[in-house]
């Protein structure tokens, strides 16, 4: 059945198949230490033109943000999201589980702001209670958002800017990092995000990846032991190989940020198609992720044909939808849910 | 080079990546959601003649044992293991770090023997101030051992006795329990397994997969809300095909078993080459390792050469190595070795 | 210098010395195992009509939420509570800690309301992902309120009534429990505390005790080894009589009726001598924390002649500030209070 | 009836609860910041010779323990302990509960060798594998020991050079350090302790207090936020002056020495009693623990006139008991005891 569903219904982009079973036979040490693993990090660091980046390669994103805020993380601290943040929300308590509060900001479209945030710490550091408090100890964004939404490279400065003046790294969750870096409606790039953001990671399971998240510290500022640190929380993938001859495929070539325009050139057809039968947008999203709202009646004759997903009631007779693409989207998958839009 | 260092060298059985790349643009819904891990699980039950078995998969074998044992036990509860056991001393404390005690036995070449169990637990049961220690809330074994060694089906009875009279589970870690079932000095089956234990995983990652364990509850005791509770510890994987499809494949036309005795074969030889060559074993392995205590100089003699591991030192002039052989161990690779060894 | 900082400023209740002075000499076993901690639980069940309650005595307030809220809930569930609740913000973050999300609604004026509980109870079980979200499985309310503020017996039961439909247990933080028995508006007693919550504690540190909470379990259901867990948390107390003589006491001749009503009898001249001075209030507070909003001028002279809490700006020319009464305010502090406010 | 069952059956000195009363009234601040918990810690820093420590009131031992183990270790490292350690065995798997493994050495009468320190880490930095284990992050001694025992000055001294020389904390656990400070047979003193150690505790619960431990970090090396930690562990106490005065009163006159060399005197005569009757000591203990081996048939009558706790079976005839001494012990307790002892 043609599906929408999400950017992780189909397997990995061919290519990455195809070295694995090149590669497959080579006899390589585990954990990481492998020709492989070396080559995809000096493949990023270039991609981020930043030499000196300590990358790292985990399986999948929860646990990637599990992994990367509780090595950061002071006991005593918590982490700052927007409410909406696939950390508050969407993880099953996996940061309160290691120990950690989310502080949640509002979210906006997905995304934090940043006089908010200045707020929240200047009250924060003038509580006379502060030490009763849960400290904050890290900002975490997500870029695109799970509304599909971007920061411009402004509010990036600003945020970082906001992160520096009070000693706190700046995380950003780029679970879908190459739908965000190929919009049309951009200015951020890799090397930006580098240069803003303390740690980050580029999201392969959802661009075109079995599985796998590359984490970059930009800074030299991995925290001392994070292999032993991921290994303790079930992190650590003992064929490292896996991870590692993925991302050298999809950083040889461009190939991740040519897959990655690739959906963004499908999303805006779907868009297109949306708008030409006056379809209302939930949000305006500049990334693969199209939120739609639906007539009930229009959203469950849909259903039998197409696979979507449901976001959240809208109102009485409406209901937010979202139409993701992905790498692995066709131009006749556009084609045929044209045909099935009223 | 030659390499006999680990089995989880190479990637996975060619017949695993074939069956990845057919099944790779099949839209199917992630978390495990998807009809190859149905597929999967309906014929491990069968493998397992336990027709009501709940299976899960997860990625990797420490990920398993923490997800396993943090959801079976209370927060007062600990686990029984042998001193040597690999959540004891090999897991970089992820048991301590889900907040529980890994409670010791002695480990007699891997094992722990049924009566220093039983003197544990009821010496426990008389003490005091039991409420004031960790209670014995599961036993762990492995099997094969971190040894290579095996325990006998009347072995596994007994323990299994002795946990049921004290109401705790019985876990088997089957990191390698292809290379025990198809040993050629064993009495237990995957079946009798399935009788005597409460819950254990069958290895995917050291037995031709990419990665992957494959969770069994054989007695419809799965803990509620296990998926959430993997989530939460960033265990689960998005894209649950790429398990599904793996165990599937396994489990079709007995692979799992095939190549797991092809690994014995092969080990059989290099036990016989080393014999030959009257070299001393460390222990009598019947599984896919062997050790061996080699003089010092043979040792950095052999190391230019063939990749093995070094596994502890045995007295000033000799050292206990390890030959691990695996379902991609070629004839040639035991040749190549017998040439090596003087 | 006068005081009214809050109602922990003082040691405690003479009787309470002078009992710990009598008994001192006594040989007891340890751990809670003495006949005083005998004696007041069963003075404790008959004060709450309730003869089958299990009683634990823990040492502070933060202690017994974490303690309490751990003990009862699954790893993945977590806690419901108003974003103003002690839990949620001035426990630095024990509750996740511990490994449990604290899942907010809006506070007003400190409480939660049914409806809200309701709706997002409904709206949690109907989301179509919500394995992968943290599971709802506690309420938890203070009574009083952090504000001061008092749920009716007709809330309490509609909250009661609202859990036990989704079966998970309601949680009542009563810190300050004797000052809401003893408010002139209230119609909430212990026994029927006892009999719409699953879980509830009997605030000492604040109302008349060195130290000390009396939990409250009251339809057989405290979790099975509560004391281990305790112990587990570094919440057991070694001399054990401090708690229980400290409680037989309070529970003797209704002494923690009687003091408390002595601070809400200051607490009421403390609210007439604020009106009389035409002061706004910033909540109207049945209880014995009184919440005003002060100039800052006035504020800066008062500081200067009496303690009190300053609680959080009002506008950039008030301030709201908190005046405590507790079971050792006496009427001359009253009257000296009365001398300075203008 | 009679008791030596341990060393906490009586409440506090009498001249703390004196000063409990006298103080009672003060208006003073919570959690520790007052006065008398100022003026306490400035007593101890004298007798400590160490007018730069920082001290940390706390409330009991396993508390403490696990506040000041978590606080010091980074999530990937354990703490050495002998294996009869008090934080091996009995706190409820504490030190587990908040991740952190407890990686144990053979107990030697309650004491580790430093020769078997030195081995086991100089084994775990050699090892190939050392970043898939529990990095040693700390050495936990207690002194006197669970067994009554003592180290010297040069013990403590090579232990500490090792701890040196590794860069890991020692921490020891002095919850009964006035015993072990007043016995006749030791060369170790306070300011020695604070010289050796990097964090000890002065056990207040058994040695004369309500309940109330001194932590010392004699380095200016307390963890940041060491408050907060705490806190989040439900181990701040609100009423902090009730730690305050006692300790402030236990280091006033050297109450604190005098009450443990009473008690030192006492267990000098019980040793006396019991080696005049001929019985057998399990240890040799120089401090007032004392362990005899008593006949089952004894053990019996015995307990019908006197409390004394059982330690553990000896052979299949005779058991292990425990008569503990105190500051509360009275000339006419042993006196009573001698007339029971045939």
């Amino acid at each position: 059945m043609l599906s929408f569903e999400s950017d992780y219904i189909q397997g990995a982009h061919e290519k990455i198949l195809e070295r694995l079973a090149e590669t497959n036979r080579e006899p390589l040490s585990g954990y990481g230490n492998d020709k492989y693993c070396e080559s995809a990090k000096e493949k990023i660091r270039r991609a981020c033109e930043c030499e000196d980046a300590d990358i790292f390669f985990l399986v999948g994103g929860t646990q990637t943000n599990q992994v990367v805020i509780s090595s950061m993380l002071k006991s005593y601290e918590g982490v700052i999201a927007a409410q909406t943040g696939h950390v508050s929300v969407h993880e099953a308590g996996a940061i309160e589980h290691s120990g950690h509060k989310v502080l949640t900001l509002m979210g906006h479209e997905g995304k934090i702001e940043v006089e908010e945030l200045s707020a929240y710490l200047k009250a924060y550091w003038s509580d006379a209670s502060y030490e009763h408090m849960v400290f904050p100890g890290m900002v975490y964004i997500s870029h695109p958002t799970e509304y599909g939404t971007l920061y411009t490279e402004e509010e990036l400065s600003s945020i970082s800017e906001v992160c520096r003046a009070y000693h706190i790294p700046l995380f950003l969750d780029g679970a879908r990092l190459g739908y965000g870096l190929m919009s049309r409606e951009t200015d951020v790039t890799l090397s930006k995000i580098a240069h803003y953001c303390d740690v980050f990671y580029i999201g392969g399971t959802k661009v075109g990846a079995l599985c796998g998240e590359a984490v970059v510290f930009p800074k030299k500022n991995m925290p001392p032991h994070f292999l032993t640190m991921a290994k303790q929380k079930g992190a650590l993938l003992a064929k490292g190989r896996l991870l590692g001859v993925q991302f050298d495929t999809l950083f040889t070539d461009e190939l991740y940020f040519r897959i990655s325009a690739h959906a963004i050139g499908m999303a805006e057809k779907v868009k297109e198609l949306f708008r030409e039968k006056n379809k209302r947008f939930f949000i305006e999203s500049p990334t693969n992720q199209q939120f739609i709202v639906l007539e009930n009646e229009e959203l469950t004759r849909l259903k039998e044909h197409v696979r979507f997903d449901i976001w959240e009631k809208f109102d009485d007779t409406h209901t937010v939808v979202r139409f993701a693409t992905s790498w692995a989207t066709g131009e006749e998958d556009v084609e045929a849910l044209r045909q099935l839009i009223q």
